[in-house]
């Protein structure tokens, strides 16, 4: 950004006019340098010129049917066609032909202008490296996997090695070359200080490549897919056509009921790929993705410091790498492309009702992304039922409200039970219908369908992760992925994470940052007693009344702060203690650091939760004889009639305040607000900078972009979410539906960020959503035990079971308050602790607890009926967690993983290969028959069963 | 053996005399039969005659260098080799050259005889059912998968259909031979009534499957597996120097420290195999697989009822299918072979304390057989540790029984304390210390080490599995299946399917059997409950004082019959309900046969154990109001000191009694017994006998064994043993012990059942063990819960805790008895319920429960103590279930499942592949410079810099 805004008074079009009358090298030499008019330097390079006589067969190898409009010297060609002088600005190399499918950056300086050129990039550092932190704030960058590359290499002094640098990067470039990809560089750009070098990989290299890689490609043979019985397929197609208006108008209506029948591509069977359109054979996403693999490769310099590009990019010595957008969305080049379709159909706020185009989005992307973006579907489907399952029990709560005995009998004035104060000497007797609000709201999240609802979500976890494994499984099977087995990238990670490792050390950022949290954290935990202490003590009476609301607010506020500053130290922690252990791959890496960020993510959004849940109320002590616990720092109370009603005020805060923060504040208000301080900033008019960007070639555009960060940010969220939805299910029913209009402008936000906003990500190919589902798994198994003990503990579920199974003379709730109200003879108040001033007319209070009363032997002690209770509220827990969990596994086991028409599917793939295979055989020994060539097959088969053999092989 | 006994008068050497002077042709016409002397009946068909020209370069695929020595004529051949007059009793078709891979056998008999014939094979039938009955149960054959279809053929009416059957095997052979395979037929072996198929794969036809199979072959590349670091490797070394005594003594000494890259093998790249010896490359288990995937696959006779030789057999068609075993263990033909190694160094009682040879298991029976004895080596081992523990942990209860207060207060007479009776009016007033044996011994198993035991034993389940997973990753590794994906065998086994269902329906067997099933079981419970009852009303006094004598006793034995009837029942229930279900391939019949069997068997095992454990001595009552659940039977009680001395005992009954039973009698004992009455049958001396024996042919040899049932009844007794082992190893600690002696018989027992007594199984290729492992989870997770339970509730661990630090005055056990004991006024006593004679001496009585006193307002009630303890064991469970669940998935996490040496290694071997893949490139292109072949891989390099690429791809 910044630096496009320093060129703005110099525009250069490099490319369109000054090339066309370049003469016809593709390339520039780095040994002489010569100045341009408008102050840009242009390098030209001996190596890169083509040898005459090696062009000539380039792409020979398509059995004497030789196509060379593609690899042709340029030269030719860029002459020869008239239509190319719009090209330059798509993604092509300066002929207008070849495809550049790849870019690198690296900063450039003049030699003898190092120093100048050097201070002004600092400069340009510093703002480049705040304007990143800025944007990766958006994009949740914490968990950003790879140190961002650009802060790395121009946090480096770039006067420095810069000579070493040179050379690294034309030893690369050269292994580049020997492997046979095809180079071009553009240092006299429009972004100054960026020097690009655009890979173009030709059809050879395709062909090898894809045939290590072992990629799957489309055969000409297709076969129907059918969808089961007759009955099925009409029902089928009678909800797609219901469904119609629903689906993303992307590509045929109706694409599932052919498929071709995919192999691993090899050179040997080429004539059995549809090879009539070499350029479109490997899409764009496979092609940047094959030069990527062959970067990843590389060998540079010294022999052990291998392995590619990721430590290139950590050294500095390339400050980007990325794969270019397939083309603009609106302005003149705006062609159909599939961005622009995903834009239309996708990537928009007026499309939220529709399903997504997964396959659309896979084949641009690459499958991880497909694979999140399909998740995050499934996820939000599933929370439709859930979301309308947890309305209605709200609704039952609503309609039930006013036939709840236990809050009549509380609101009832005619009771008039005095009730113990609720701490000592400063707080004073008071009367339970004073209660009331608080009982009857209770009731709409503690009756019995909160119980059903969280057996209900239990199950509905289970059932979502069935789901997607199925779904999973489907898609692996449209996307033939089904026999990709254990091909991870694990590649060694070794030398890139030494290097990282060494930088975190001499920064000591890490250590001093952890230092620094937990200052932090003590200190606001060490404020918050000190201030409820010192009010406590104070002996001012206003101060003393004010004390419960001034702690109240200072708390929250404090709580809010603390949550936000964990948040933010917390992934550093975790990227530093995943640093510490040194993990062996870069895939072992990732998932560490997920792990660990998810669980400080997780403790720091559920630890005000999970306290007010369990621990807030608990263990107060009775009137008379209160617990402290550090000095005079008591327990909090809760109010009478339980916790879960301030528990699920927390919950519905935390949900809609972060949120709203989340969704709205950062990602979309800050871009909007950084392009607008953007725009004052540079004095163009917006038209101005609209005819800036029109000149800017693909390349450029896309290096403007923000680097793409992984997508497990965007998961991890949707993972806390997740846990949020389950875990506390039983104290706010109406979570699944915050939840669901939540996603509802999440997948579109994302999708635009994608699309729009980031560079365009190497396309990763995975089976699976990985770790998230183990996270996933991890937390259903947990919400079972906590909403056991959310019902068991913080609501009066079990207490009121007990007392109309046994204690109750008439068997109903009537009598269930005072059940559970203790007695109190204030006499027995001990020096200091009653209430200040006295009230003489009470001699016996009430308190909330079962214990003994006064005129007992063993007054004040816990009663029978506490130990009965509790042992109930075990038992339930007990019965609880391991019948759900028994209904859960057997759901498991029930729903098979694959779901039978995919396993029918993959079956009959199966014999169609071997139906192909067999064939092949034939055809070869046919061939043998003609030209001699060697017969595979033979065995004693009669001549009178070979064609037999023939035409019954269709078996 | 029924057939054989018939043919002993009429011995024909068929093959080795009578042979060498027929015409060389391979087999017999159908068509016109020849009487020969002895009465068999010889046919000849013309289709098998080979065709003359057919059979020149039947095996020229080898780019020139045709080696004709296997599948030429066989004419030239058998003149020519001098040594192969002994062969013929070898695995060798009639010419002594081509391999015999795979026999089918079927029934003969000559079309004027039917008659005749198929009485006295229904006679044989007879037998046949069953010596095979016997035989299977011997080999637990309820859980064998496939109905096993000699029986079903010969169930079948012979003399019904046996033109088509004829028919049919014509179609299929004909079939056979179009796919290449060659064929023999022998219809006059000393075996009667039973013809031979024997099929040869020559070598063309092991290519093609082989490559359609994408089986890995090892290259001629191998290259060094590094173990590790310096010292890491020494260390090894040394440890394998120690345990040298403990390796079998097969093959090379370390074989681990090279290893072959594989490949799948493919016609293409022939020349990176080490195809000198031809014979050898493909090993004879591979070769019979390889032929068995053909004859699943092969189509016959009409269109949809495709998928080849399982229906054949299910019809009844062909009688058995089996592939032959490499050669005798004794005997003139005992040249060193395999399985004599195996028999040598592995299935022998004298190598119990060695490892097993795994790899030549693998190598010999294939992976599943060869996984099944890794798991088992796996568990022994792993026994080890657990039952050193467990000895310890019962050597602690031996040494601190003086020192146990409890039982000292209960054995010290001065205490002299009354309890009341156990039973109304029949029982009478006992004195406590009459209870010290009990107490004394219960401690054995009932103190604090116990619950560490119990904790320990889950982390073991747990590092077993872990443990488990890695090896059987590493055996992945080893036999290279690492990127052996989904092809798992699912073929649609719908058509067989349809015929087992509808004859089981036509039979209504599995209806009838259940319904016995249930009456029987229900006739047991009612003879149990009205013996009691008679008993229990019985007048008469020394009827009743024999009550408890009696009735238990009657009790145990029919414990005995039931379990031993319904294990047998329901393995019946097991299959009818999976028939019932139709699942529509073998993998998922065979995996909910299993689970089923699992249940039924599960629940027969443990029903006992647990009633003992968790129901006897429960809800009894108090004296003066027992409790009486039907009319007058009453819950039975335990003696004083808890029932887990006799869940002790009853779990070392049943371990020892089940294992010394199933082992010692059922598989040892009957077949031993088998073999004497089958000596004293015939009336052939032994010398005689093995004289018959000696001139048998290999497939005639391999025919009289059993047939392999697969090795799942193996597993599930396994698998109920771990049950035992890990479910109540709370209250038998010695579980472990008994385990491992066990099982170092087992292995050696299932090891010469596989080696001597059954037919060869057909390798399959399996990656893991399947549905045991899930089971093994489920079983160890239900443990925990289980040994939650019986800490808490069995076991008086939580009320010894609960007294020492909340009632005790001392802090020590000192007054616990009395703690336990509650005061009964024996003028509480209703009406009959007073002991009688009555003892006017006593005035209060004591019995063990937590209830309030006579003196109490509410006597007799359950006190607070009662619910306190309730409570602290059902928190025990809460915490116990999940601290034990959480620390198992912690080290589930903590353990990576592929060792850290393995990944390395897999690492490698991509690598390798892929420098290999390279290099292959530049030979091809090489060659292409040469002879003018299309380059694949050209680019735009230079040309200085490709021989660079060359001599720099090794990276």
């Amino acid at each position: 950004m910044e630096q496009q805004d320093e060129q703005v008074g110099g525009l250069s079009h490099h490319g369109s006019s000054q090339d066309l009358g370049s003469p016809p090298i593709s390339s520039f030499e780095p040994g002489e340098s010569s100045q341009q008019e408008d102050g840009t330097v242009m390098r030209r390079s001996e190596s890169y010129l083509p040898v005459p006589g090696e062009d000539k067969n380039l792409d020979g190898d398509f059995n004497g049917k030789t196509r060379n409009d593609e690899s042709m010297p340029m030269k030719t060609l860029y002459a020869s066609d008239g239509s190319l002088l719009h090209l330059p600005l798509g993604p092509y190399f300066s002929d207008g032909q070849r495809r550049v499918d790849y870019v690198l950056t690296y900063g450039i300086q003049k030699p003898s202008a190092i120093r100048r050129q050097s201070s002004k990039l600092s400069d340009n550092g510093y703002f480049h490296r705040l304007w990143r932190s800025l944007s990766s704030r958006s994009s949740r960058a914490p968990l950003q996997l790879k140190e961002d590359p650009e802060v790395a290499a121009t946090e480096q002094q770039a006067n420095y090695h810069e000579d070493d640098k040179r050379f690294k990067r034309e030893e690369f470039e050269q292994n580049l070359q020997e492997m046979g990809l095809e180079l071009e560089k553009d240092e006299g750009g429009k972004i100054a200080g960026i020097g690009f070098l655009k890979i173009h990989a030709p059809w050879a290299v395709l062909c090898r490549e894809a045939e290590i890689m072992k990629l799957k490609m489309p055969t000409k043979q297709v076969y129907e897919v059918k969808q089961g019985s007759n009955l099925v397929e009409k029902i089928r197609l009678f909800i797609h056509k219901v469904t119609d208006p629903l689906h993303p108008k992307v590509g045929p209506k109706r694409p599932e009921d052919v498929k071709s029948l995919s192999l691993p591509f090899s050179k040997e069977k080429q004539h059995l790929f549809d090879l009539s359109d070499r350029d479109k054979f490997f899409d764009s996403k496979t092609r940047s993705s094959i030069v990527y693999e062959v970067l990843k490769r590389i060998r540079w310099t010294r022999p052990n410091y291998s392995l590619g590009i990721t430590s290139l990019l950590a050294n500095g010595v390339y400050t980007s790498a990325y794969p270019l957008h397939d083309g603009d969305i609106d302005g003149v080049t705006a062609e159909p492309n599939d961005r622009k379709l995903l834009f239309e159909e996708w990537a928009s706020y007026s499309v939220f009702y529709k399903y997504q185009p997964i396959g659309l989005i896979r084949k641009y992307f690459g499958e991880k992304v497909g694979l999140y973006f399909a998740w995050l579907g499934v996820y939000t489907q599933m929370l439709i039922p859930a979301a309308i399952v947890g309305v209605i029990v709200f609704l039952y709560g609503c309609a039930t409200v006013d036939d709840n005995i236990p809050s009549m009998e509380i609101c009832d004035p005619r009771n008039n039970i005095t009730m113990c104060p609720l701490c000592d000497s400063v707080c004073s007797y008071w009367k339970l219908e004073t209660a009331c609000g608080t009982a009857r709201a209770s009731h709409l999240f503690d009756n019995p369908a909160t119980v059903f609802f969280s057996i209900f979500m239990a199950l509905w976890a289970v059932l979502f992760m069935e789901h997607w494994k199925r779904r999973q499984m489907r898609l692996n099977y449209v996307w033939d992925l089904t026999d990709y087995g254990m091909e991870e990238e694990d590649h060694n990670r070794a030398e890139y994470e030494l290097r990282v490792a060494e930088k975190t050390m001499r920064q000591d950022q890490g250590a001093a940052k952890i230092f620094i949290t937990f200052v932090i954290a003590f200190g606001v935990i060490l404020y918050r007693i000190s201030i409820k202490t010192a009010l406590h003590l104070s002996t001012y009476p206003a101060a003393r009344s004010n004390i419960r609301a001034t702690v109240k607010t200072t708390a929250a506020i404090i709580n809010v702060i603390v949550i936000i500053i964990l948040d933010e130290i917390y992934a550093s922690i975790a990227r530093w203690l995943t640093t510490l252990e040194v993990p062996k791959t870069d895939k072992s890496f990732e998932e560490r650091l997920i792990f660990k960020t998810f669980i400080l993510k997780f403790v720091n959004a559920f630890t005000p939760i999970v306290y007010l849940a369990f621990f807030r109320g608990r263990l107060v002590g009775r009137p008379g004889k209160y617990l402290y616990v550090v000095g005079s720092y008591r327990m909090e109370e809760c109010a009478h009639a339980g916790c879960l009603m301030e528990l699920c005020i927390q919950l519905c805060i935390t949900m809609l305040g972060k949120q709203l923060i989340q969704n709205n504040l950062f990602e979309i208000g800050i871009p909007k607000l950084k392009k607008l301080l953007r725009k004052r900033k540079s004095e163009l008019t917006s038209k101005q900078e609209e005819e800036l960007h029109k000149t800017l070639k693909r390349y450029e555009k896309d290096h403007v972009l923000g680097p793409f960060v992984g997508i497990n940010p965007e998961y991890m969220e949707m993972i806390i979410q997740f846990g949020m939805v389950t875990l506390f299910v039983a104290s706010f029913p109406l979570a699944p539906l915050f939840a669901l209009l939540n996603n509802i402008i999440e997948i579109r936000l994302d999708a635009k960020k994608f699309v729009l906003e980031l560079r365009r990500p190497i396309a990763s190919k995975v089976k699976d959503i990985g770790i998230w589902y183990n996270l996933l798994r991890g937390l259903s198994k947990v919400a079972v035990i906590v909403n056991a003990f959310v019902i068991a503990f913080t609501s009066d579920f079990v207490p009121r079971l007990v007392y109309q199974y046994t204690y109750s003379p008439d068997g109903t709730m009537h009598g269930f308050v005072n059940h559970t109200l203790s007695y109190f003879n204030v006499s027995d108040f001990q020096n200091g602790t009653e209430p200040n001033p006295p009230n003489f007319n009470v001699k016996v209070c009430r308190y909330k607890d079962y214990r003994e009363p006064p005129w007992s032997n063993t007054s004040y002690e816990l009663s029978k009926e506490f130990w009965a209770i509790l042992a109930v509220r075990l038992a339930f827990v007990i019965v609880f967690q391991n019948v759900v969990m028994l209904m859960s596994d057997f759901v498991d086991w029930l729903i098979p993983d694959i779901p039978k028409d995919i396993s029918f599917q993959i079956h009959k793939e199966k014999l169609l290969m071997l139906d192909h295979f067999m064939k092949e055989e034939g055809r070869r020994r046919d061939n043998h028959n003609h030209d001699g060539y060697t017969s595979p097959s033979s065995g004693i088969a009669s001549p009178h069963s070979r064609p037999t053999f023939h035409t019954r092989a269709g078996w």
